[in-house]
Formats: C-alpha cells, structure tokens, sequence
C-alpha cells in the first residue's frame, strides 16, 4: 500500500470534491480518496505508488488545479 | 409561454448550478432554465404558469434556498 496527498486548488463545494474523487478514484491502484474541502487536500491510497503526472490529470480532467 | 425568475441562494459553482438547472427543469411545464451563478439568478421559461412552490421545492431539492 501506498499514501500520497496533494493540494487542490479551487473546489469550493460538495459536487467539486466529489468530481475531483472521481476522476483521481479511476487511476490504476487507487483505492481510496478522501476530499478535504476546507483545505484542499486530497489523500490517495493505492495498492502501489501512483504516478504524480497521473493525479496532477486527474485533477486537471476535474476541472481544477494542483497548488504548487 | 410565461416566464418567471427567482434569485437562488449558496450557489457556488457550475455544478451547483447545473444540480439547480436539472431540478427546476424538472417540474411540469418547464421548457427552458437558465442560470446565472454569479447572481444566482434563475429564469425559467414554461407553456404554462409555474406555481411557485414547485419552484421553492425544486431548488430545495437540489440542495439550496430562495433568496426571500
């Protein structure tokens, strides 16, 4: 197993973190994602460490952006 | 064809008002919604008058609340 987290910026609501757990959910090895909406942060466990390119598209594909 | 509009509060983004579209679009009549986020405003066109608790239900229903 794996854990990795990332800043989003730009969720202001429920449907936002739900979109950007979906589209981060679909990659390969993700198990689980859970939305902090306040913060922006996003925590991903994988059953093997996930490409950050990947979650930076996802999160993109979302509609949203990864805080530098 | 009537035409009303009510001013939707707690909106916040696009998805908020497509959840606000998809409801009020919903009730009987309703031939066309438009919704305007930054003023929360709603306009909806239907053939027939549309009671305004239908209206007050539907946003409700989508998770937000008529500016009195």
């Amino acid at each position: 197993m794996s854990t990795s987290s990332v800043t989003v910026l730009g969720m202001t609501c429920g449907h936002c973190a739900l979109s950007v757990r979906e589209e981060v959910g679909a990659i390969a090895c993700v198990t689980e994602v859970d939305v902090d909406l306040n913060s922006g942060r996003v925590t991903i466990d994988s059953t093997s460490p996930v490409d950050p390119n990947a979650i930076k598209g996802a999160v993109e594909e979302a509609g949203y952006e990864l805080k530098d």
